[in-house]
């Protein structure tokens, strides 16, 4: 039976030179595959109890949003700056050249309401980072932060993750 | 009981003056709006035969995604250009002002297939045109076309979209 990790693609030197890319999409390639990750991901939130699925821009909608389906949670769309329509609170934070900006409405989470965040790939870490930062702002809890491939070579875990509940599906050494 | 209808908001100028933004992420806002909206979109497909879901970049991939896990079919993601990592198949087409680009990748759609296309918002109806002619150019079939809300003033169903097998959840009059 093919697992999860059969449904990765290796692409080599993309989005640059020397980098071999893990690419996500070859589970959506296959609706068994899609499925099984659903599946997983549903799996790995057993016992914990949550109020929100937040997924980030735009490969972490993917993921997220059949988990929000499947629980019947609200989702919360972390999206790149300026694409939500009502107030939002912000967070800007470092790439490797450069910054970037994430933001979810400001009536997105209430005090107290337990955030699962989702995203494809575990690299830097920094994304998710700032998005556990906007969940925290308004008054949320981090209850768990899903990824379906991890990099480890990044050691995002022990360094803007630390001390965060991450689980990933899969996990590559290396960058 | 709740209308789909009921988890839209209505917000004044956005994303520029005098343009009233039917507001999506209402129905995110609720596990049950969005949980009826996926159940909707579903049952649009009854009787449909299809093989593959293809969702536009960004919203279309939170309500494609789920369908595609729902019906354990392939997700196709339809990405601005350069996002995607394998070779890819691009359309470019107009906006009000300049034009844009989209991309899926070649191997994507085999020739025969046919595919449901899901996006968030029918206006002009130019991205989704511009998706069915990538579908089309790898000897696809568009099977189906869903939205969850059109605006109708734009007249897309006579124009860009004339012809296409299109269905929306929830219809506005004006623009």
């Amino acid at each position: 039976m093919k697992q999860l990790r059969d449904y990765i693609h290796e692409i080599p030197d993309f989005p640059a030179p020397g980098i071999l890319f893990r690419d996500i999409t070859g589970i959506l390639d296959s609706g068994a595959g899609f499925s099984l990750c659903c599946d997983d991901l549903a799996y790995a939130l057993r016992g914990i109890d949550f109020d929100l699925v937040a997924g980030i821009e735009s490969r972490g909608f993917i993921f997220g949003a059949p988990l929000s389906e499947h629980f019947r949670k609200p989702f919360v769309p972390v999206r790149k700056k300026g694409k939500l329509p009502r107030k939002t609170v912000s967070a800007t934070y470092k790439l490797e050249y450069g910054e970037a900006t994430i933001e979810i409405h400001e009536d997105a989470v209430k005090p107290g309401q337990r955030v699962v965040l989702v995203d494809d790939l575990l690299a830097t870490g920094g994304t998710m980072a700032a998005a556990c930062s906007l969940v925290e702002r308004l008054g949320g809890v981090v209850a768990k932060i899903l990824f379906v491939v991890e990099l480890e070579g990044f050691n995002a875990r022990a360094t803007t993750l630390a001390g965060r509940p991450v689980h990933t599906l899969l996990s590559y050494p290396g960058k």
